[in-house]
């Protein structure tokens, strides 16, 4: 039976272990808590930390592969598995996700379209980069930044006083031009070690204060030549830099058409959840394949249109509410996360599969807010 | 947080893991063993058997309701839950899952069409039934059969003389006319305790050797109306059974396009394997919703045909096969059992999805064969 380490016990994980099931795979993820998102539904669920040489050891020397629900992996890792075992995806791609920094310097190297920016060591330095861009900029840390945290819209360099102060602290800080974009796209493909390389359909997502709010699959009224491009810059991104397991590349699309890349993450992703229930092969059982190098399974909608929308946390267990938004949304795929209650944190999401957008847009939305205790709108 | 026990620890409670953690509910298997299909795959698994006192106290004191992967209850189990937690299906309706004379009775005073049959305490009631059935008839026990066993065609009564010897070791005897039939179908229904039952379309099964070994869906060129009729058929059962969570009926269609009952199953079902691929609610999840008395999910089809071909044990741990088996058909939807390898034990299965039925047909017998070890044919 392979074996499949997997460092983070958040949600990916926890949805990762449905197809290690039916594929007869071992997971083991390495939790911070037994009852975290994983922990709750992994019999193989180590507790500790990936700076833990205990945890390490505790996942046993009898994996075939080690990958990551995250990025933030300290090199104690790698050290750890070093020619053991096989570490997916590898430091080197791994940095250009954890790191924001060294992600738009190999994007520039390899002509991907990024927005205009510059590392960001001073204020002065801020200042006129805020100058030549109209006044306004976005500031982000190299490292930690998730959902929204570590990104800054700026206009003037005190506003960001606290991260110039020390720079190295967040391993760095870049500014960005605020692109004045029509919409967010996201483009998911999977790579395996031998080469391979399959993309799911080009989607549309909406934030919401730094948050993924909705996705779209496939992204509405997308030009086939801009849909072909967006593909072709993950596909270029994935080989380039050596990914393997699932990548997903966050990008503006531009109202005179262009795209430029916003984020990487080399791991299932938030855009890619609608494909449990709207696509031939789900990214977390495509994930599995990639970094255990089986051939992966095809990327295909099983329906026009499928709609995606996060439960983020109300006041209620929205495990307490599957009675109320069946009888609304019968239709509605839950799925929730087994985690605490928090205001804010993403609890679970909501698919719903069906002709078009309008309607699966509607349904899902209306059965999310019923999972978050929110009054219909 | 709902919770569930369930029974059992074989396949059918393994399958209900993946729903049971995407809702947010608890389950809590009752397993023969921690190393089964089911103690492998859900964190909240008892170790015991429903004869034992203290595996019931076990389960909890917390549990929202009781269900079962198999028919196999003892009363002791019954009396425990007693009025504290509701069991379902409840104790009646089990009877006649478990009990084939049971069931037979029943059906019959429901005016179900079944083959003939009558009770069986003696070699002259058999000798008598076999004259006036053309001297060939099926003679079962009432109680512990499955996938073939407890199931003898006969043509003279000392074929079955261990049986005579002692009815009521096997819960009594019948004995069935041997049908001559076109074909085997299933008819699958989900029911709550409030009454709401919905139907998947029916589909046919192909046995070999008295085991399931091929589901299509839906039935090939079944006529609206036979259709219409099984499902009816299956509609009224499920209600005047009071049955809730999954019914499976099995039938038998004639050449004259006559409908024939052959066996129940009062749970998920080897003849809805395929639901969870191919169908908007699979009949797993379906089965979690109905015993918690919550609103029942679409029950439509996905795709044209779905095809499901069993994995039955050979030499090699399937397990071991997915390069291969993924190599050839990148689109099967493999699902493993995590079970020890003995020939003929079920130890998976696969679906195809697609247009036709040739084509699904082709690649889940191709896919099943390389899992089982077998060169192609």
């Amino acid at each position: 039976m392979p074996t499949v380490a997997v460092i983070g016990g958040g949600q990916l994980a926890r949805m990762m272990q449905a197809p290690a099931t039916a594929l007869g795979v071992t997971l083991r993820p390495l939790v911070e808590a037994a009852d975290g998102a994983a922990g709750r539904a992994s019999v193989g669920s180590v507790v500790g930390l990936p700076t833990e040489r205990d945890a390490l050891v505790a996942l046993g020397s009898d994996l075939d592969v080690v990958t990551f629900e995250h990025e933030h992996i300290p090199p104690e890792l790698f050290a750890h598995f070093a020619d053991r075992v096989p570490t997916r995806p590898g430091p080197a791609a791994l940095r250009c996700a954890r790191d924001k920094l060294a992600m738009r310097q190999a994007l520039q190297e390899l002509g991907v379209p990024c927005p205009r920016w510059r590392q960001l060591a001073t204020a002065a330095e801020l200042t006129e980069f805020l100058a030549q861009q109209g006044g306004q900029a976005v500031v982000k840390t190299a490292r930690g930044g998730y959902d929204g945290k570590g990104v800054r819209v700026v206009e003037a360099a005190d506003q960001v006083a606290d991260w110039l102060a020390a720079p190295a602290r967040h391993g760095g800080l870049l500014v960005e031009e605020k692109v004045d974009f029509e919409r967010e796209l996201a483009a998911l493909v999977a790579r395996r070690p031998s080469g391979q390389v399959v993309a799911w359909p080009v989607v549309e997502t909406r934030q919401r204060a730094g948050v993924c709010d909705v996705v779209i699959a496939p992204a509405p009224e997308l030009a086939p030549t801009a849909a072909a491009a967006a593909t072709a810059i993950a596909e270029q991104i994935a080989g380039a830099l050596d990914v393997t397991g699932v990548l997903a590349v966050e990008m503006f699309e531009t109202a005179d058409g262009r795209l430029l890349v916003n984020e990487l993450a080399m791991r299932p992703h938030n855009s890619g959840h609608w494909t449990i229930n709207g696509a031939a092969t789900s990214q977390f059982e495509q994930h599995l394949r990639a970094v255990l190098d089986l051939p992966l399974g095809p990327p295909t909608p099983t329906s026009p249109v499928t709609v995606m929308v996060n439960v983020l946390g109300a006041a209620v267990d929205p495990a307490t509410l599957l009675g109320e938004v069946f009888a609304a949304y019968p239709q509605a795929h839950v799925e929730l996360y087994g985690k605490a209650v928090r205001p804010g944190r993403k609890l679970g999401h909501v698919n719903v599969c069906g002709p078009q957008v309008a309607q699966a847009l509607a349904a899902a939305r209306g059965a999310a807010d019923i999972l978050m205790g929110k009054e219909p709108r």
